[in-house]
């Protein structure tokens, strides 16, 4: 059990994210800028751009406990001032001016699955001026058939528990996208590009894509690992794959509902899609993969 | 971020905790028996007490995710025909008839925060059988001064993080309670018993105390260390002590807002008290503390 403390400070002490998005909002934000944060949390991206010289930061949380929180350590840090706090979700809010620069980090463990593009598609078109910037401007996503030991065995406890099954094969339960540490050594072909974005460029706000893996060794496919390289603003960006530094991301993991055994030479041909959820919160994804 | 298989995973992959229930299932379940399971899971309570002999199992879960697969997962071990799935609170449902027995997993890291006294009280009341079981049937729970350098170490780097105070002592946020490994070392004076309950016997709701503890060495009191002894039936039960084999629930953890050095030969007293919460799913915890 993760308490509301635990929960940010691992967001707070990861190293990777917290120094690129300092250096990005340093290196944007201009003297009397006014800024809009998405998915503020406890505030801190709002209060380095305070900090880098913004004179105003609308920020939006859709957690009303931590949106509570939120207010009381910007006061508590003598910020409450410059700071407009929105509750709720970023497409239903209405700024009387549009801002110069965007702020947000809304990156899931597969990069777009809580709804990244949509919330930051809309906030470009509906609340930044032209020429403004948005953090991030971009991102790159890629993904690899591997091997996951950690999950099989996790799944084959639950497969023979005292002579139950308790994780049949059920078509129309999604178990969601675990984060995992995968080694390079457990991918079983090279990655591939999934989809690269450019945020200030960017129409669809689904993101599909179909791509083709060569199976370099025999192996038992477990799933797909994800990560992804997050291009804040100009040369700053950071990456959450399994080359660099670890962070609190590790790497995504789309866990297939039966493992399969796969050949070196094969192929194997996946297609994934984000699209909107209704809720707004998260991403709707749609996969499906064949192994030739 | 854990998905709904590996949440479950956790739980029926503490083997100190399911052999116990499994045992106490065996031991308690006579054939014919009814049985209601409340906060059922993936059911695998409702499948043990069928296997040992029940003929009916009634199953409340109150998670509209977790209830939906309960139901496929139950169809798919062919038990589900034997089985009544009832969707929300225990305290709102009626049964036609009174059951044989009563089993239940409700504990939190501090035992009683997640509703358990009435729930059972209520369960017990409504929906027992006179000379009926409940399992678990009784429980103690302990509390000790302790030192964190885990949760020091957190809470450290959210205090100064570039010069903002990212935790300020927010007098009206509650934190939570997060599980960590206490060790024996870690604590402040000798353990105190916070409170001795009997299920089939408890008539109040609320369960309060006041405990001292003799501080035996100086230190930084960072909270206060929790753990439970858990009566299932008979003889049969387990421990969270730091002195047992590690379950999944670790310690429970009651963290100080600031922490406090203590000295060797000082008395703390403590008073906590657990009362229902209108939303039915946690307990509502108060706490004071003094250093004397």
């Amino acid at each position: 059990m993760e308490n509301i403390i635990q929960q940010h400070a691992i967001l707070l002490k990861d190293k990777v994210r917290m120094e690129a998005y300092k250096k990005a909002i340093f290196s944007s934000v201009k003297e009397g800028d006014t800024v809009f944060d998405i998915g503020g949390g406890l505030g801190i991206l709002s209060f380095l751009a305070l900090k880098a010289g913004a004179s105003h930061v609308h920020v939006v949380e859709v957690e009303p406990g931590t949106w509570t929180l939120l207010r009381l350590v910007a006061k508590h840090n003598g910020l409450a001032e410059k700071m407009t706090f929105h509750k709720g979700l970023s497409t239903k809010i209405r700024l009387k001016k549009r801002v110069d620069l965007i702020v947000s980090e809304l990156f899931g463990n597969l990069c777009l699955n809580e709804n990244l593009l949509p919330v930051l598609i809309d906030a470009r078109k509906r609340l930044l001026k032209n020429g403004g910037s948005i953090i991030p401007s971009g991102m790159k996503v890629f993904f690899a058939p591997c091997e996951n030991r950690d999950w099989e065995f996790t799944t084959t406890a639950l497969h023979n528990l005292d002579g139950f099954d308790l994780l049949p094969d059920l078509p129309d339960i999604d178990v969601g996208t675990p984060s995992m540490i995968i080694k390079n050594a457990d991918l079983l072909s090279e990655p591939r590009v999934f989809i690269d974005i450019d945020i200030i460029k960017a129409r669809s706000e689904t993101a599909a894509n179909l791509v083709t893996f060569n199976v370099s060794r025999d192996g038992l496919l477990s799933g797909f690992a994800s990560w992804f390289e997050a291009r804040l603003t100009g040369k700053i960006s950071f990456s959450t794959s399994p080359n660099d530094l670890t962070t609190h991301w590790k790497q995504g993991f789309l866990p297939l509902r039966t493992p399969q055994k796969v050949k070196a030479g094969q192929k194997i041909i996946f297609e994934l899609e984000f699209s909107p959820d209704p809720s707004g919160l998260n991403s709707i994804m749609g996969y499906h993969f064949e192994v030739k």
